[in-house]
């Protein structure tokens, strides 16, 4: 049996169904987008080479404790099957996809901007990388954020903090089960992050049901003494289906 | 009876328990900070006369229906009971508060930045302007997000939808009953966004009760024939007592 692509008209039917209208959806063609295979979408996301900048690689911001993690990680992706996600300009130059045609963008539409990346001063606004545990279904975000992200004074906006979780949820969700769209999150915050420290996100896909992801998250310091969140999220699915090869 | 300032002390001993780790905690002097009575801190947050720029005001970005429905909601100011409320570069500058000592802040303290306004490019970012309705205890946000706020291509990030939301959540808790630090929040995406279209969000405090706020929130399109979410929050609110004239 061959994966050959996406075949989600069916698929994006039940998710008009699910999401309401219509003419706001976009008008995906994953085939021709991803190729031929999940193994093919899995490598567009994670390129061997390429030119894009990848804006998850340490800068004279991050403070100690985040380069320290971040070796430990970059050592387990050598032994223990995390992989080191990069993280591009778009989200078009991980999956391929283009806006769709026809859709109000802005007259700049060259420059898009995956929102987490939409500050680009390092160190004033998101610093993060994310390592994925493919065979667990588990990521870890390291997340320092910086004087742009303010909330109460001296302290990080609680919707920075659900903005980083939401994304770390859909890399997350897409690489586990091509899980595509949120459908819902649920934050409840039990600390305040001090600007500009470590944070530290564990996100694990629970279930894979009836074409949604259910995840889970908890965010808390390096040292685990303190946790700032504790969260779930639900994304919905784009299915492979399976062929006989041609 | 003279609400004469925030006697927080015990309060603060609750917030303490609630939110954990007292380390990670603001000192908080709101007493001083904040003058001498709610009708200070009112108006603290809504200066009649102030040097400091406010970013909720058009501006060559503002789609048409943004710009519309800003000119609706600004006559019912002179008539029906609504503030717009003024969007300023720090909530310091709002509730004047200053970052507490001794917290780990960027080594540029004095550039921190509401999130919601950490893009200063017109019409790449957050365009939003909050109106307030005191007596009914409610709230309208207009949303208009750039493609520096980029999800699913094409589309906004619902990261950047829940952050919108949780600043027009925070600002109507403020005001609404001072309500300071998110709790929790739930969202429910219905649809998705098209980059640069108009967001209507409205917010309304569905009850005050042991010291929290309990809000909802839908999002939808301008002729509201399209819902984008559904979503409730819960605010800690710092009380003020009740003292005898002096």
């Amino acid at each position: 049996m061959i994966r050959r692509g996406f075949q989600v008209a069916a698929r994006l039917g039940h998710h008009r169904r699910l999401l309401g209208a219509p003419r706001i959806l976009p008008r995906l063609n994953p085939a021709s987008a991803f190729g031929s295979s999940t193994d093919s979408m899995f490598s567009r996301f994670l390129p061997e080479k390429t030119e894009l900048k990848d804006d998850a690689l340490p800068n004279a911001s991050w403070c100690l404790d985040m380069l320290c993690l971040y070796q430990e990680f970059l050592e387990k992706t050598k032994s223990s099957g995390w992989i080191k996600l990069p993280s591009f300009k778009s989200n078009g130059d991980h999956i391929g996809l283009n806006p769709p045609s026809g859709l109000a963008v802005s007259s700049d539409k060259g420059d898009c901007r995956i929102f987490t990346r939409c500050i680009q001063v390092e160190g004033q606004g998101f610093e993060y990388v994310i390592f994925f545990q493919p065979s667990k279904k588990k990521s870890v975000c390291l997340f320092q954020p910086g004087p742009y992200l303010e909330g109460p004074p001296g302290f990080t906006h609680s919707g920075s903090l659900a903005a980083m979780m939401d994304e770390t949820f859909s890399k997350t969700a897409f690489l586990a089960g091509e899980g595509v769209f949120t459908l819902s999150f649920n934050i409840r915050f039990k600390n305040l992050i001090p600007m500009s420290s470590l944070v530290v996100m564990d996100i694990e896909v629970g279930k894979i049901e009836d074409q949604k992801l259910y995840m889970s998250c908890i965010t808390h310091s390096r040292d685990q003494q303190t946790v700032y969140t504790n969260s779930s999220g639900v994304f919905l699915q784009l299915q492979l289906e399976e062929e006989s090869p041609q």
